[in-house]
């Protein structure tokens, strides 16, 4: 009964070598996360519906991956709801939980249930998969992972620039020359306030991201047909062609804003960022960008996001900061700020530019050729010493011929062979091949390991 | 509408502490087996249903959980299954899709889906959680971690003697004293050929199992209760006594089998696997164990089971070799030899001997007290410092009321902190205050560094 075996769409294996870049990223990430003092958590993969579902919009209900109920999934199901084929009615009756959509949702969660035993603030990271029934396409998965870090319980923008100075450092481990957008909500709706159309804030900072590509006339137009009056685009207009330097599109807010309290209120958390952004000395440009409007119903404050300067690919890290994240699970007032890597993207972005470093993919330092029972047991002795001075080294199981094995040193990418035939065993010796420039040198294992570290 | 946040019954939410533990138990087992030449590999959560049932057996394919398809899943739904609620039958019409139940069942089919890609031997592991509809109880999980390594592709005993050296390695790693023990099917079918009853090896291993507890006689009872003859009891004999060294325990089942050639073939390869491991003098007890009967169905040759020495703890390790590990995906004669470390119970033996070790929980290692914004700026001058010599720090960001910034501190565990008030920014000094001492040191910031690396 032979399958033809396949995974589901939208889903990924990953091997070895993806594993080893994999590994890389996130452990690059974790290590930085923790010099900054952010704690790890995990949540369960499976959440019950009524945690997740009203969370994300209609749309996202209808993303959720939903777990059939176990034993007798259709015992509650009224027969007139199955009579009618109603799918929709039927969910909540037939299935009690669903894969995590977020890490967010679970986190607010987490911080209501566990409220009692946190200290606040409270900066945890999270690394873990989420499930989206999402239509595959490229770059697009059903799985995939998420990598965020928040702090909940204080308003300090210290926050912030903390986070600005993590991502600088994440990204200079990476080597990934970027830039840092920053917008603040606040701006947002204080443009919104001194032109008189609150509701246009979207449309705004949409034309605003456009004026290169279209030019200011077409922008203009566009902005006339979204319902904006000729006197709201009068005043936008040093809006739509701000450019020089943080300082220079700061002066120009500052004149734009003055008589919007919300507006200057961005105006000066802005100023405080951008402030101490640059006394750190940041490796990465960080750039006032008021058409920055991601996750615009979420975020209050602080919006921010990453760019990669050097390969064409959106956006590789996004963030900002948010009010009332446990509301909705009875907990109000707690608000935070927090930041999520984009995993699947940076890690395109390494592969584009090959920033790996050399020893990521190392695997096996050496592998031991197999002549026998005799020399296998031999080679026992010195793997068990190899491997005690923490050099990665293994034997090929069975003596099988000799292209058999250097085609599986090949295939794993190995640095060197080590070789233990009669002479060696006779001269209590290993002979050691170096892979790439063939050179070949017969040491003892003390020299060995003195070449391989 | 608030809800009162919950986690389906079976899972759980890991918190800072917990999780810095879990990092070190697969931290601490990924380290050795990379140092064994094992590699790396992730298979989706989801799995097609189509690969996953059939494999655990009618009781297995009811714990497997399934998703629910997307959208509407009740179209491909026969009107009278419905009518009938015939749940048994509808799972395949409304469910495409299952969380995968073990990771080696994923491993078979990503053996067979990417065999062309795969140089044999192919040695990988794989940490991954696994879900299981299981009436959850104390230490059962509906959601738990896996942790998995095989060699497939090789017939060679070196794997097992490979397999027997790392477990070794971890748990000396871990400061856990454990006996390794080992037996081999073919021993067991042996036994089984000399007193003529093949089948009834189970109840054979179950009765050496008891002897201890219930003695000769009650085995013996219990044997002839459960159909075997008086002869072969007798036959049995010298096996239910069995003890001494390993080398006894072997001189009395070669006599014992010595007409069996499947047994004598057992004992070969038990002889081997011992005499090797005994070569490299092994900080663990290796014991030949003929009453070890896991995974009958399921293991062809070597069984192994690790025990906790100092805990009262079920197995906390288990592996062994299979033969025809993809057979029912097409792929014919590929044998194996693989173990799995019980990361829970490890857990739980690590948490009853408490033996992390001490920069296991270790986050932070100093935190800046915040003073005002003046300070403030200083301090994240002194941080950048400190993070840049690799030592993990943070500044509370509110300028709180002292006590307040101290709790959050201690809850944190941490270890030093900081103190940059009038004074220090006049001297350009740190005040470094041990938090277990009380001592309080007057630094510049490369005693700091220092003082804290």
């Amino acid at each position: 009964m032979a399958q033809k075996p396949s995974i589901p769409k939208g889903t990924r294996d990953f091997s070895p070598l993806e594993m080893a870049k994999r590994n890389y990223i996130f452990d690059t990430i974790k290590s930085v996360f923790l010099l900054y003092g952010f704690q790890q958590i995990e949540t369960p993969a499976m959440e019950n519906l009524s945690t997740l579902m009203g969370k994300y919009g209609e749309e996202g209900d209808k993303l959720l991956f939903k777990i059939l109920n176990s034993g007798d999934y259709l015992k509650d199901a009224p027969e007139e709801l199955l009579a009618n084929k109603d799918y929709i009615h039927l969910i909540t009756k037939v299935s009690e939980k669903g894969l995590r959509y977020d890490l967010t949702v679970p986190f607010a969660r987490y911080v209501v249930q566990h409220r009692n035993d946190l200290q606040m603030p409270f900066k945890r990271y999270q690394i873990q998969p989420v499930w989206r029934a999402d239509r595959p396409q490229r770059g697009r998965y059903r799985e995939f992972y998420q990598c965020d870090a928040d702090v909940v319980g204080s308003d300090s923008l210290l926050n912030e620039v903390e986070l600005v100075s993590m991502i600088d450092e994440v990204f200079k481990r990476f080597g990934i020359n970027i830039v840092i957008k920053l917008n603040n909500r606040k701006i947002l709706s204080g443009i919104a306030e001194v032109i008189g159309a609150p509701e246009k804030i979207v449309d705004i900072t949409v034309a605003i991201d456009k004026i290169d590509k279209i030019g200011l006339d077409n922008v203009n137009a566009e902005l006339i047909e979204k319902g904006l009056s000729q006197d709201a685009i009068d005043t936008l207009r040093p809006l739509l062609t701000l450019s020089g330097s943080n300082d220079e599109k700061l002066a120009t807010l500052k004149t734009l804003l003055v008589n919007s309290e919300t507006g200057m209120k961005g105006i000066e958390e802005m100023m405080f960022v951008l402030g101490s952004a640059s006394a750190l000395n940041l490796k990465s440009q960080v750039e006032l960008d008021v058409s920055l409007a991601r996750g615009l119903n979420y975020y209050t404050g602080t919006i921010l996001e990453v760019k990669a300067l050097d390969v064409e690919m959106g956006s590789i890290t996004g963030g900002g900061r948010y009010d009332n994240l446990t509301g909705v699970f009875g907990m109000d007032g707690l608000s935070g700020v927090g930041i999520s890597f984009g995993a699947d993207r940076i890690f395109d972005v390494l592969n584009t530019l090959y920033l790996y470093p050399a020893d990521t993919i190392a695997t096996t330092k050496v592998i031991f050729i197999n002549f026998g029972e005799r020399e296998a047991a031999v080679c026992l002795q010195h793997i068990a010493s190899l491997r005690a001075a923490g050099i990665s080294c293994e034997i090929f199981p069975e003596s099988a011929k000799m292209k058999k094995q250097m085609a599986y040193a090949n295939a794993k990418g190995v640095p060197f062979v080590a070789i233990v035939g009669e002479n060696e065993m006779a001269s209590g010796t290993i002979a050691i091949k170096n892979m790439a420039t063939g050179e070949q040198n017969n040491c003892t294992v003390e020299e060995a390991i003195e070449l391989l570290k």
